[in-house]
């Protein structure tokens, strides 16, 4: 069985450890031994944490859900003390920069009983959705090493597909989440803003858009770590409500769909950009799941908010999220110019960060809080759907199969054609974030030539248990864990 | 009887409703004819609703818990379709401004049975801590006609001082609700942030720093009316946790006031600042407040935050507050202007918030940002008080007795006059819309002249629940309602 250990999911790692059928020293011999092997060919994981997550396994861990089991953090959305922390940064990585403070939520992750095992690459700032950072280089798909593994959790991503680990740390402020889950085959749960404390270094992360918690290959393991690490901590601008009760409860009854009542479930595959068109085999995806979900029993229609479809209200929308992100990404450079002691420099940084963040040196406080008005507007306008009525929105998590490599990195010529490309790869993941949503990406399409293609649901603020109780059922109905990348 | 119905608080007055003592009709005539006889010196009415209210007075009401009580609302910070809404300036007059569409708040006073007979006084925009407008005039203070209200929710608080009603809504920035409570004799709540939606018209206000409710003559009143209009609408940008059962319920031991246990309580009358210094007779009445809470057996101390009493902190964030505020001018200008098909120009405009809104112009937003962040980290540090172990902060509302009218209006050639003197009053409040947190001020103390002294009583967020436990008990153990101002 030991052989195997590596196709197990957190859940079942952590049994084994509770059973006394495998120890944590074990496991966690499995993650590096396959990050030895795999990780030169993914370059997944760019700071291994060999010696230290030896020590951790080998000592006493604290006795959570999870104790044993190992994972990967993402070089980005947290803080380690004393170990690295480049963001996919030259400058950063040239200057050493190591935090003095753990972020709470990888203390949470600790007191789950997770043995941090490394951390994983990521797209310089996470301003791209795709992993392949000039610091660190692509990080590789497992289903297709000429391919990306999206961003910016892709090192996460890609980790978790490959199976070096269970469960990857991963944060999402347009998608980062969600995307590389798509791309990699992976459960992705974007939750609810302020769900899970951003503390102590931030009280926000992008004014709200960055929410952070785990890609996995199962639901029951995004559930149970939603569950272990989900709360406040004191001083955080805002907290979202307790749920109602365990997450994983909402797993039980994945046989029985409609023990816990129908969902009504609207269906689109479009957005009113023209530049935007699904590709046939990700519609036909969709398509697929949609008619899942009514042969689960569910009430299933084609339709999707009012604000959605209206191609105004679209549009601004984007062209405020572009406002803000600029902004975001030159605070961010500032930020760790100071936390380095000298203003990062032009060579420090890729051509497209910088031409980001210079376009975000001119927007003016007005033009940012307007951004943020209209945002809110938006979001309002966005809710009536599921107030009226609507459990759950289904989309595709992006409009393509995954990408191939080398399309998101500006030059010094054309700065921003990264940017540009990235646009078609986010309309139907950022909104989400800017209106505080919980958003759960699902492997529930394959393409033809076996790639996988992720379905977005989406629910109202604060109600990731319908998300996750939809994702049992789906999960059931359509299982995808027989299937593995070649590189497994 | 009937010639005391004015006397009585909503509570009571919605009880000889609902025993038939009293219908709303005569409630609603009580209060119209306080309105005419006492108006004209106090200047807090601005737009009487005589014909509306009596009509919906004599018509069927909701059956809510204040049905047929009236009160007013304050011309800003909320809008009921169809009525005149000015926030103070000169421009919006002028061109009759009215709203197309009610705030849920107003709606949902309705729901509760209130009975709208007016609106009242505001500083235009709500800038400034003392309500004389150039558009309206100052309104007077019933318990010293020289003297201010405070603001920006100071016609209300006239209002309600002068029992004209029982209860004024109110909203707080920076102090909007607990410096009329303080120098009008009321009990002021901020709750907090998140805990009543803002919608439909907005998801924030000043960046999260606003939240609204009223000022009441009575902590019952202000209790039930929380129960009453508690509570997000869809698309809210966060939401506050539920309470943990009905705010009413928190005043019922108030004569065994350990029952619900022991609170244990920091004390300081100080901020770093060293223009700030308290009058000895604020000093006095926090003093006194201080001591009745010993003597209902509660641990009190002098304590504070350390990041209170932190000179760099505590400048740091007067400095990111007046950033963000002449943004939220400037903001609040231009939407005005977008609301009523043309920019308001600057003689619509008074010059001090003129010059207050030409500084927010020239803000970044990189700065804006910056300031955001800076007040997440200030939030972060204040709040570790009350984690280790303290339930609430008691300090002075504001450091001085109310302040006589006419020093907080900026002049075309000293246009920032108004805003140089109100950095003086809000240090002890402003902190608490930056963090979030509930903060109640109460009629504690009383100068040799007779004019009222808050004390402000300060809690972690979410505990609205502790404020109006301590409140109650201390309301008991300290009563104010023998208290009257001389026009009563």
């Amino acid at each position: 069985m030991a052989e195997d250990l590596h196709l197990l999911d957190a859940t079942a790692q952590a049994a084994l450890v509770a059973s006394g059928e495998a120890s944590p020293a074990e496991l966690v011999e499995v993650a590096l031994d396959r990050i030895d092997r795999l990780n030169p060919q993914l370059n997944a994981v760019i700071h291994e944490r060999a010696d230290a997550a030896r020590a951790e396994a080998a000592g006493v861990l604290p006795d959570g859900p999870f104790r044993g089991v190992p994972m990967v953090v993402k070089d980005l959305d947290g803080w380690l003390a004393g170990e690295p922390y480049h963001a996919g940064n030259r400058g950063l990585r040239d200057r050493g920069f190591r935090p003095a403070v753990d972020s709470e939520l990888f203390a949470r992750f600790r007191r789950a009983g997770f043995v941090i095992v490394g951390k994983t690459n990521t797209p310089e700032l996470g301003l791209m959705p795709s992993t392949e950072p000039l610091a660190y280089g692509p990080t590789r798909n497992p289903w297709d090493v000429s391919r990306s593994t999206g961003g910016s959790s892709g090192g996460s991503g890609a980790a978790v597909a490959a199976c070096l680990v269970p469960v990857g740390h991963a944060g999402d402020g347009g998608g980062s989440i969600r995307i590389p889950a798509s791309e990699c085959g992976l459960v992705g749960l974007l939750p609810t803003r302020g769900r899970i404390t951003l503390g102590p270094e931030a009280g926000e992360s992008w004014g709200g858009l960055v929410r952070r918690l785990v890609v996995s290959r199962s639901v029951r393991d995004t559930a149970g770590v939603l569950d272990a690490v989900a709360g406040p901590m004191p001083g955080d601008p805002y907290v979202a409500p307790a749920p109602s009760g365990p997450y994983r409860d909402e797993l039980r009854d994945a046989a029985d769909p409609l023990a816990r009542g129908q969902l009504r479930i609207g269906v689109t595959t479009s957005v009113p950009d023209p530049n935007v068109v699904c590709d046939p085999q990700v519609v036909a995806a969709v398509d697929a799941a949609a008619q899942a979900c009514a042969s689960l029993g569910h009430a299933v229609e084609r339709s999707a908010p009012a604000a959605w479809d209206d191609a105004e209200a679209s549009a601004a929308f984007a062209g405020h999220f572009v406002n803000t992100f600029t902004v975001w990404a030159a605070a961010d450079l500032d930020r760790y110019g100071a936390l380095t002691g000298a203003p990062l420099t032009a060579d420090e940084v890729e051509p497209g960060t910088w031409a980001i963040a210079e376009m975000g040196r001119h927007v003016t406080a007005l033009q940012y809080h307007a951004a943020v008005e209209a945002t809110h507007a938006y979001t309002r306008d966005l809710a009536r759907w599921w107030s009226d009525g609507f459990d759950v929105l289904m989309t595709p998590t992006i409009p393509e199969l995954p990408p191939t490599l080398g399309q998101f990195t500006g030059t010094v010529d054309e700065p921003l054609v990264g940017l540009a490309r990235a646009a078609g790869i986010v309309p139907f993941t950022a909104p989400f974030n800017a209106t505080g949503q919980p958003a759960i990406s699902l492997p529930l399409g394959w393409s033809a030539e076996g790639l996988p293609i992720g379905v977005q649901l989406v629910a109202a603020a604060g109600r990731e248990d319908v998300l996750l109780r939809l994702a049992a059922q789906l999960e059931l109905a359509c299982p995808w864990s027989d299937r593995r990348p070649p590189v497994v």
